[in-house]
C-alpha cells in the first residue's frame, strides 16, 4: 500500500485522558482512534494486526478441532435467569438494552448460555461427542474503569471456544489439546518466551483453572513464576496448601505483575444442567453434557505485544502480526529515486511481499521518525547515495541492526526470507 | 470436513413463530440458529457461506481503492446530538444503555457519525483527499417487527463504506465506480439477472439515491423496472415528474416485489459540517468535505439468494457462496465402498476442493435428502453399484442433472474445474 493514500497518519499529540503506554503508541502511530474512555475503533493498521492475530488464534482453533460460528450480541434474559447470571449481583458487568415492547435484553459478556441452548438442539446421544465449537465475537463488559487502553475495554472482540464432552476424561484431554493450542497462539505472536501457563482458582467442577500470563509491568495481576517448571501462580491461589499440591517452593518462585491473556476453564454441568444440554449414554440413560470454556481476547493480546516489546521509538512488531512485512521508504527529491522505488514496490509485491510504501513528498528525519514509530520489521531505504553505490540500506526494526544489500540481490532468496517470515 | 463431525444436523421442525422461507429453510438445514425473533446465530455451515459473501464484498471494496477498519458498537450521543440523529423522533430504531455512572451510549444503527469525527483527526488539507474507507460491522436496530428471517433482523452485520471527496465531481466519480463494484458483488452471489439498480429519494444533496433491489416476493419493496434500460425505479419516487426525468414511461414498466441487497447515497456536507470534518483548499479556505455512504448487509444478501433460488428439495447455493464445492455421499455399508470413499475425500482436499463428506451410517435415502437441502452445487456418490460400473454419480444440485463419471477420470481437469468455480 501507498503510504500517501492511507487516511491515517502519525501524530504528535494523543487525547489528555490517555495513560496507558500501548493506547498512546496506537493513537500516535494511527494504529486505532479513540471513541469514549474504554472504546477504541481500529483504523487500517491497526486492524490488518487485529485480523493476523485472529488469524493465528484460528489457525489453531481449527487444528484442534474446533467449528467456527458466530452467536449474537444481544441476550435473551430468560437463558441467563436459569444460570442465575441475569442480576448485578452475580454478573456486575451488564450492558442493558430493551425492545421497543419493553422487554430487557442483555448485551453479551460471554456465550455459555447461548453456545449450550443451542448444542442443546442437536445434541441427542454420546454417538454426537465430544466435539467444540468458537467464535470471534464482540463481547460487552460494562467495566467501573478503563484506563488501560486496548487491554480493558467496554468493548471487544473475543474468541471463545466451548468443549462438549460425555465424560470427565473426554473433557480432560480436550482440555491439554487446547492448552497446547493456546501455548502455540502465544508463541507464534512472539510472547512465547514471556507468557506462562498459571494456575488460578476453579469451580465447583475442577480445582483450578487455567489463565496464561504475560510478564509485563502494565498487568493487572499479580503472578508467581517457576522458571524451573516453566509454570506459575496466580496471587489469588498463591497458598500453602496449593503450593504443596503442585509441588513449590515459595523461595524458588518470583513474584511478578502480568497481563492474563487468555483463559481456560472446566466447567462440567454448570451450564449444561440449568440450559437442558443432556446427552442418552451407551445405556439410555440421560446424562448432562460435559463443558469446558478457552478466551483469549485478541486485542488485548495485540496490546500486550506493545506493551512488552515496544521501544523508546515506537511500536515493534513481530513480523507474524506486523501490518506490513517490509517498510519501503524512498529518501530524495530525485526522479531516479521516485523511479527506483516504484519499482522495487511493484516488484515486492509481485513476489508477495505485503509493502507499505513511503511514497511521501517528506524529509528523511521524519519518514524514518515515522518508520520507528510504526514498527514493521524491515525497512527498505533508496536513496540516491544508495543507488549510486548500487545498494539498498535493509533495517531492522527489532535489532536497529543496518546492513547493506547489494541492489540486484533484493529479490534473492535470502532477503526474501526475512520478508516472508510474515 | 466430515459430517459425522459437525455438530449440526438437518432437522424436520422449526420455530413455531417462524413464517419466513428464507429462516425456514436454513433452520431446518442447520445454518442457523433463532435466539429470540430477529436474533439468528449462524453456525458453521452458515458462517461459511455468510464468510463466503463478505469475502466477495471485500475483494470488491478492496478494488475501488476502499481501506478497511473496524468502528465501534457502542456509541457516544454527543456525536449524534450534532447530526440531530440522537433523538427517537429522528431515528427510531435506537438500542439505547447506560454506563456504570449513568451516562447514556447507543448501539450503532450506522457510523457516519463516528466515521466523519475520526477523518476529521486525519484531514486537513485537500492534499488528504478523495479517499474512502469502510468495515464490516454489527448494526443493531430495535425494529417494530422482525419475521423476514435473516433479511432483517435486529442485529446484523453490514458492510459500510464511507467516501470522502473536495468536490462534488470527485464524489460522483467515486459513486460511479461504487455503483460498478456493488454490480459486479451482485452478479458474482449469483443475483445479477434479478438485481436492479434503483432511483430512490436522494436528499438535500442529491436527487436521487440509488437502490439495488432483487425481484422477489418476500421483498418489503416495490419497484418498477425498465427491462430495457436495465433500471428501476422504486415507488417512494414513482412518480410523473421523476419518469420524465429518467425518460421513462409508465407502459414500458413492470412492477415487482424486491428486496433492497445494497444502496448508495450522496451524503453530501450533511455530516461533515456539524461534526467539523474540514479542509483547506488549494486558497487555504476551510471547506466541508464531501462524503458518500454505500452499505450491503451480508446476511441479507444471503437471505436473498436463499429465498430466490431455493426450490422445493432445499438450498440451492451458487458456487461463489456455497459452504463446500462438493458433497461428497458415500451410499451403502460395504467395506469397499467406505475405503474408496475415504480415498476420493482425501484426494479431493489434497486438490485444493472444499469437500463435505457425508460418512454418517445412515439410509441413502436420508442422505440424500440431506445433501439436496444443505444445497451445495456438487453431489459425488460413492456406491457399490457404481464401483462396480467403475463410475461414481455427479449430480448438480441447481439442475438436478445427473451423470456418470468414469472413477478415473474424477480428478481430471474438466470435472476439478466445476468444483473449482468455488
Amino acid at each position: 500500500m501507498r503510504q500517501s493514500e492511507l487516511f491515517t497518519r502519525t501524530r504528535k499529540e494523543v487525547p489528555k485522558d490517555e495513560v496507558s503506554k500501548n493506547a498512546e503508541l496506537l493513537l500516535r502511530a494511527g494504529f486505532v482512534s479513540k471513541e469514549m474512555a474504554g472504546l477504541y475503533s481500529f483504523l487500517p493498521l491497526g486492524l490488518r494486526v487485529l485480523n493476523k492475530v485472529m488469524a493465528i488464534i484460528r489457525e489453531e482453533m481449527d487444528s484442534i478441532g474446533g467449528q467456527e460460528m458466530l452467536m449474537t450480541a444481544l441476550q435473551d434474559p430468560e437463558k441467563w435467569q436459569k444460570t442465575n447470571r441475569w442480576a448485578d449481583e452475580s454478573v456486575d458487568v451488564w450492558f442493558r438494552t430493551e425492545l421497543k415492547g419493553g422487554s430487557s435484553l442483555g448485551l453479551a459478556n460471554t456465550h455459555e448460555e447461548a453456545i449450550a441452548a443451542i448444542a442443546a438442539q442437536y445434541v441427542q446421544s454420546y454417538k454426537d461427542l465430544p466435539f467444540a465449537a468458537y467464535q470471534f465475537q464482540t463481547k460487552f463488559r460494562n467495566e467501573h474503569r478503563a484506563k488501560s487502553g486496548i487491554l480493558r475495554t467496554r468493548e471487544f472482540i473475543m474468541k471463545d471456544l466451548y468443549s462438549f464432552a460425555k465424560s470427565q476424561e473426554e473433557l480432560d484431554a480436550f482440555y491439554d489439546k487446547a492448552a497446547a493450542a493456546y501455548k502455540r497462539i502465544f508463541e507464534r505472536a512472539g510472547l512465547g518466551g514471556t507468557t506462562y501457563m498459571t494456575f488460578a482458582s476453579g469451580g465447583a467442577f475442577s480445582k483450578y483453572s487455567h489463565e496464561f500470563q504475560t510478564i509485563c509491568d502494565a498487568g493487572e495481576d499479580i503472578i508467581y513464576i517457576s522458571e524451573e517448571k516453566g509454570i506459575a501462580v496466580n496471587k489469588e491461589v498463591y497458598t500453602d496448601e496449593v503450593l504443596a499440591d503442585l509441588g513449590l517452593k515459595r523461595e524458588d518462585l518470583r513474584e511478578t505483575k502480568s497481563i492474563e491473556v487468555g483463559n481456560i476453564f472446566k466447567l462440567g454441568t454448570r451450564f449444561s444442567e440449568p440450559l437442558g444440554l443432556m446427552f442418552k449414554d451407551e445405556t439410555g440413560k440421560p446424562q448432562p453434557v460435559i463443558m469446558g470454556s478457552y478466551g483469549i481476547g485478541p486485542a488485548r493480546l495485540m496490546g500486550t505485544i506493545v506493551e512488552t516489546l515496544s521501544d523508546e521509538h515506537g511500536l515493534v512488531w513481530p513480523a507474524s502480526v506486523a501490518p506490513f512485512a517490509v517498510h519501503l521508504v524512498a529518501v530524495g527529491e530525485e526522479p531516479q529515486v521516485k523511479e527506483r522505488a516504484e519499482e522495487l514496490y511493484k516488484d515486492l509485491m509481485d513476489s508477495g511481499v505485503d509493502v507499505l510504501y513511503d511514497d511521501r513528498d517528506l524529509r528523511a528525519g521524519e519518514k524514518f521518525a515515522d518508520s520507528d514509530l510504526l514498527g514493521i520489521p524491515w525497512r527498505l531505504v533508496v536513496s540516491a547515495r544508495n543507488m549510486a553505490a548500487g545498494t539498498l540500506e535493509l533495517k531492522e526494526r527489532k535489532t536497529g541492526t543496518t546492513e547493506s544489500v547489494n541492489e540486484s540481490e533484493i529479490l534473492n532468496s535470502s532477503v526474501m526470507e526475512k520478508f516472508k517470515a510474515n
